[in-house]
């Protein structure tokens, strides 16, 4: 036990209020989770700081629901218990520290005198090892802090709060039952925690600009291609003055949709190597000078490693360091040389050679036949969509299909490129709802979710219709696990699903008549309708489609990906 | 690569082919798990050696399932793949450790060139770091077993299930794309695993049992208490063998329910501390040598630490080691002890007292009314079952109601007294009502959950539909997290949870007419009614109850766990 007097505090406050606040200070409004003995009395600050307590269906759709809320509000919060909690929250959490996204994992763990006495309790491997999960959280997590001493408590939270902002990945936080209620100093509460980017050196970024401006303005043809880290690691606004200074030819990656305007005159584009359209990948890789921005050069966010483009042609601007072809320049981050590059750019000296033109290419991809094809459809959606839509695809075909949508402005893209848990989508729509909901944005929410996938987090539908989102679901229905078809075993049983009435689910999860509606559409003539329908696209209500499409169809994209995927699968 | 020429071979036999057909050998007759395209080349030899395919709608629920097929059949095998599905199942897997279950959990990984290449795939952190799923899964596996060299895949394949039966807990395997079809030696496969227990050292034995018979022999009136580990370590013969030879009284633990005939005249019932029958209580407390069988002195297993005997009364017989009194006696297995024990023991020199006797007490905890209270309904459940049921009860209500049911003979019961992860019961299930049917015993499963844990894994229930398995699910509707109201927050809106409508989700999970019922029952008229229906006795066909207990009613020995867990969770 500390030595820690109470009467010392000037504005004494529990511990668990001063987490709260400072999470609600920082833009969480709401905060995820599952109830658990561990954390019941913690969970009483939620409503008392007034903050939203969702209470989701279980642990793993919590945490995606935190992963999709954090993409849109900028930060989320969960809340599990002990060992049974936290571990099922685990995958979730791990997919956020892979694709960079900041969420907060609180634990409620056993008090600290039934740690240190080593108890035989519920939810333990009753071995008296209290640290066993907090071990397992080490590695996908940029900060582990036990918050066991109510002496260190409120700048441990701190830290791990600033840290989860700054680098934009998962922290993990354990919080005791004994020391939720203890007093410490709420002054503290009067500053906010700094999450300013700490400044590059400045010598060293001067010195990184030189060389990036050197080659910028040697390059013939220059373009820019946008990635996920310019999204997570907050530099849009730079991408976007970038873009508008300099009127370099701009693309994006799929894990980078979303991040530009491409409605914008200068967008040109998905560039995945092989997996974008001819005129894309012809001009991208004819660049003698391509600036990434953020890139995360994964298999399914390249085709299956698929880039015909050489470093000795490539800038790439990181949150960790600039790398000007072969040449590194680590601690250096991107924001403040774009920024500088943006200032200091000659234009007089820039070559800026315009891009290919981007439109949703509706007819020529329609065979003719009432059929809905994959094809077809996703063009089809990007006339669908409006300005500040969010839209969310879920690993499978919708993550390939829509890097052939072409986005209205502002439309946030949350998808799993990298980590690739199917099922995520779902929960991540209960999180993306509810966070424009939170910011008073009320953007429509639309989830594009393969039927496999969907059966995964199936229930966390409950989640939205009680917390009474009006998000508009596509179940893409085509009899299971197509991307795995394509990858091996077209027609093994292993990948077939159970045959699920998907629809009915909205009313047995409780949906009251009126508050909801359900549709299937089976023809291109029936998605027309429902695209040109008026009251669908108001989304006033939670909608759910049942959407048809022929089981051995596949964007032409992830067919690529998957045949690259097997090889390298059988590769000795 | 390994140096390792097939010509050399025997029998050449596929690495896949010779893990399921060693899982086959040892009792697995069908592979829980989700497809994922690490995994799916190994998947095509699930049918080629004959085992069945489970394909669960998610990992955990999958993990869940393997641990109630275990406990029925023996062992299990689930299969996942890399990060995502190993991530999504470990809560599971940490729980069989826990509770000492035998579960192979087989992973399959991106290959070793990738691995050794550091390839950005998906499915990974984006680091190149492909050791820290498995890292996770060391401290909850007995052995982890990297798959890597075709030179020592079979002996680590061996070794592990090996020690996955003997030590009756989780083993880890991981198996890369690229391994899966090399070539071993296939003759292994004529000299099967060596299953047996190693014999205890005969010196060592044979002292443990004369400190043993000496203080049982003294004893006024010995008693026997069987615990969890006694069903887990395979000693239930030996157990029988003991009550049968000494005629002493035998009580159960929670953890131990099933581990004995309760229809055995010295069947004395359920001891839990204070949260057992008043005679009950008497009856341990007052005996002056207490032999307790595989005891886990858990929280939840003892009512809150409840227990009021002494250690210097007891002696323990665990599968590590044995305790009399405060003498430890390592490395000594219970099973050799309690052979000897039993083989030894000098009937004239044993005092045997007879302990109370336990009834279904129905009419004493009638109140009147229609109503379903727990404490009737509980005991009225032991009137219902049959010899050779199987019975899961989920953590919450049901866990503490049982303790009120007296079983037929050979009843099995699952349950997670120790993890207590809830939604455990309903994958369990799925896994016990398979088990059985494999094994062509066709036992009736019986599951008893609570309506807020359903919600976590309800989807398992369109496994159960798929695979065409005839449970029973009785789902306690009692709005809410019933547990957690007597620990914490009886009224608070995070024990609240949304109102499905629970029996019309069988439909929409794919059931077809026919092939299922539903029920709904409010009153104990009802359930009487329901309980004499001799179609709902015979449980052809899968069926689904409702049934309504009002959600501040709770079992006595839950209120008191409850105000126990309360307690500790505050102390200081």
């Amino acid at each position: 036990m500390a030595d820690y007097r109470t009467s010392a505090l000037k504005s004494p406050i529990d511990v668990a209020e001063y987490l709260f606040l400072r999470l609600r200070e920082i833009g969480v409004d709401s905060i995820h989770g599952v109830p658990g003995d561990y954390n019941l009395i913690a969970l009483d600050y939620v409503s008392k700081v007034g903050m939203k307590w969702v209470g989701n269906v279980n642990e793993l759709n919590a945490g995606y629901a935190a992963d999709g809320y954090a993409r849109v509000k900028g930060i989320s919060a969960i809340v599990t218990t002990f060992g049974v909690g936290e571990l099922s929250a685990i995958n979730a959490i791990a997919g956020a520290y892979s694709e960079h996204v900041p969420v907060v994992h609180i634990v409620g763990t056993p008090s600290t005198a039934s740690q240190k006495n080593g108890m035989l309790l519920h939810h333990t491997l009753g071995n008296g090892n209290f640290n066993v999960f907090a071990d397992m959280s080490q590695n996908i997590s940029c900060v582990v802090e036990k918050l066991n001493d109510p002496t260190t408590v409120a700048s441990q939270i701190d830290h791990a709060l600033q840290q989860c902002w700054i680098q934009s990945r998962p922290v993990y936080l354990s919080l005791p039952t004994d020391v939720v209620q203890k007093k410490i100093e709420g002054e503290r509460l009067k500053t906010p925690i700094d999450l300013h980017l700490p400044e590059n050196d400045p010598d060293r970024e001067a010195y990184v600009v030189d060389v990036v401006l050197k080659y910028l303005t040697a390059a013939k043809n220059p373009v820019i291609l946008v990635d996920a880290c310019a999204i997570r690691h907050r530099v849009l606004d730079e991408v976007h003055d970038l873009i508008e200074k300099t009127n370099l030819p701009v693309f994006v990656t799929p894990m980078g949709k979303g991040a530009v305007n491409e409605e914008h005159s200068n967008y040109g584009g998905v560039y995945a190597g092989e997996g974008s359209q001819p005129d894309v990948k012809k001009r991208v890789e004819a660049s003698d000078l391509i600036l990434t921005i953020g890139a995360i050069k994964s298999d399914f966010n390249t085709a299956g490693f698929s880039y015909k483009t050489s470093q000795l042609n490539t800038i790439d601007f990181h949150s960790t360091k600039i790398a000007v072809k072969y040449s590194e320049y680590p601690g250096v981050h991107m924001r403040g040389v774009l920024r500088q590059v943006i200032n200091k750019i000659d234009l007089s000296k820039l070559s800026a050679v315009a891009g290919p033109t981007v439109v949703n290419e509706v007819n020529d991809n329609d065979d003719g036949t009432p059929t809905i094809t994959q094809a077809w459809f996703w063009p089809r959606v990007g006339q669908f969509l409006k300005e500040n839509d969010i839209v969310i695809t879920e690993t499978g075909t919708s993550n390939f299909g829509i890097w052939e949508t072409k986005f209205p402005k502002n439309v946030t893209a949350l998808s799993q490129v990298l980590w690739g848990s199917i099922g995520y989508s779902v929960g991540a729509t209960q999180g993306a709802a509810l966070a424009t909901r939170d910011a008073g944005t009320h953007r429509r929410t639309i989830l594009f979710v393969g039927d496999g996938s969907f059966q995964l987090t199936a229930q966390e539908v409950s989640t939205i219709i009680r917390l009474g989102l009006k998000v508009t679901i596509f179940v893409v229905c085509n009899d299971g696990f197509t991307i795995e078809r394509f990858i091996h075993g077209v027609d093994a049983d292993y990948n077939d699903i159970a045959a699920w009435h998907f629809k009915d689910i909205v009313k047995v999860f409780g949906a009251k008549d009126g508050s909801y509606k359900t549709f299937q559409v089976k023809t291109k003539d029936e998605v027309n309708k429902l695209f040109a329908d008026k009251t669908f696209n108001a989304a006033e209500v939670l909608q759910f489609v049942e959407l048809y499409i022929p089981r051995d169809d596949a964007p032409r994209a992830l067919k690529l990906t998957a045949e690259a995927s097997a090889a390298n699968n059988a590769k000795q």
